[in-house]
């Protein structure tokens, strides 16, 4: 039993949408969001800086003391990862990537033709391949890089025929010339825009990191018993969620992910000159 | 006469476009360019959070001991130049705001209808509007945020459908309804896509601020009679750009920029412990 907070960030709002998931299926376990918004996007940034980053935020949420870290965002996973881990050692620290890598592992055949899409950082990585290919050696795995969706996503351009065109102008070639039955969304935002994909592509299988994410949050809390007790869930309003700014953006996004379901939050904007001081202790590698 | 280089910083890339410009045109100067592309794009940002990065970059840029502030982001001219004259009240610190806006206010007629495009938060502080009409108070104004195009220029995708279809978005109805013959470029990624706006809407008049500010640049230098001697205008080698994060786009950008000139140039990313430590001296306020 531990009632502390759950940390979970990611670069900027797209984590945002594992967060109702969460809730829902965890209710008593409180969180503590960071999104870097004042940063955002991570996904066409140097290795360097996308570890000195995340290496920062974790620094912080730590000093929260959080009983687990998550890391939401896919660019961070797939760079940051063993950084993060071998600064904290002492905290269960959750990638995206692993989760997701082993369902489709365990759930795809040599028969099928598996597509990843994600930020330019991710897919340089080959994280997704690497892991897959690590549970299964037999599978077919193609990788396409989609770094215009990310901003047009955070400038809420969904509904609407640019986002349509922009999918296409990624998509089309890749899935049909390498016959893709299965698409993995690699990165936190893209489920966002699963219902434009799906109407364009309507036969496709789509894997969704964030829920295969949330199966691996709750073994690792049960396998070391860390779930918090029933009272410490009834304070809804102990979430808190961090920005490093809070713009118009920020607000529309999570007006629109939380739209519909009853949760209570409460959102802080992080103070500037502290986490600047916070993250010049991090940066130092 | 004064031998100290000339500091010019942006967001991000967008403020290269200028520096060809100016490299010719005062061929004795020496630059020292800052881009915050780790934070790149200002523009959709908090009020608070740009004034406090404008603010961190001018003073990492008066420390390298330039003879002038010249900043080439809209963004930045429209939210915080006020805040950084008042920080640095030894150097002229120059905005990309003014010099644009009195040419606009004197070039233009009532009969003309003017339309301005820019980031979010430049056409939420309505600062050309508020420029242009202290200038010349009978003109008719316009405008309109454009915030996807600046990280689709970012990510290249320029010449490209989803590029002309993104700019029809924004300025279909926006022109045809106004009836706007002069367009202001009110963002310095824009030029970037002066040819696509160009074929869409072939009777356009368009307004560069980057062009005016070179004037604006050249009169303060020889009014306060600031400009280089010869000799240091040779060692064109001493031109450092610096870049808070030091990606592909980056490079992929300054070769666009810099094709077809025979510029020298030296790049250098700056060390991010130390520019955390020097924001966080410059957050206080």
């Amino acid at each position: 039993m531990d009632n502390r907070p759950i940390g979970f960030f990611d670069s900027g709002l797209g984590g945002l949408t594992c967060i109702p998931y969460l809730m829902q299926a965890l209710p008593n376990e409180r969180i503590i969001y960071f999104g870097d918004t004042a940063r955002t996007p991570y996904g066409s940034k140097a290795e360097k800086t996308i570890r000195a980053f995340g290496a920062g935020i974790a620094g912080f949420l730590a000093e929260q003391n959080v009983k687990m870290i998550a890391i939401a965002c896919n660019t961070v996973s797939s760079i940051a990862l063993g950084e993060i881990r071998r600064r904290h050692p002492e905290l269960p620290v959750l990638g995206i990537i692993s989760p997701a890598s082993h369902t489709v592992a365990k759930t795809c055949s040599p028969e099928n033709r598996i597509g990843v899409i994600g930020t330019k950082a991710t897919i340089r990585s080959a994280a997704y391949p690497h892991k897959i290919l690590r549970y299964n050696p037999a599978l077919d795995i193609y990788q396409q890089a989609c770094p215009a969706l990310v901003p047009l996503i955070e400038e809420g351009i969904i509904e609407n025929e640019i986002m349509d065109l922009t999918l296409r102008y990624y998509l089309d070639q890749f899935l049909s010339y390498n016959e893709i039955d299965t698409l993995v969304l690699g990165c936190t935002h893209y489920p966002l825009v699963r219902r434009n994909i799906t109407k364009l592509y309507p036969g496709l299988r789509i894997i969704d990191p964030s829920e295969e994410m949330l199966e691996s949050i709750r073994d690792a809390l049960g396998r070391r018993e860390l779930f918090a007790s029933g009272e410490a869930g009834a304070k809804r309003a102990d979430n808190i969620f961090y920005a490093s700014d809070l713009s118009e953006n920020f607000v529309n996004m999570i007006n629109r992910i939380f739209a519909g379901t009853d949760l209570r939050v409460t959102f802080k904007s992080i103070d500037l000159e502290e986490a600047a001081e916070r993250e010049g202790l991090d940066y130092g590698f």
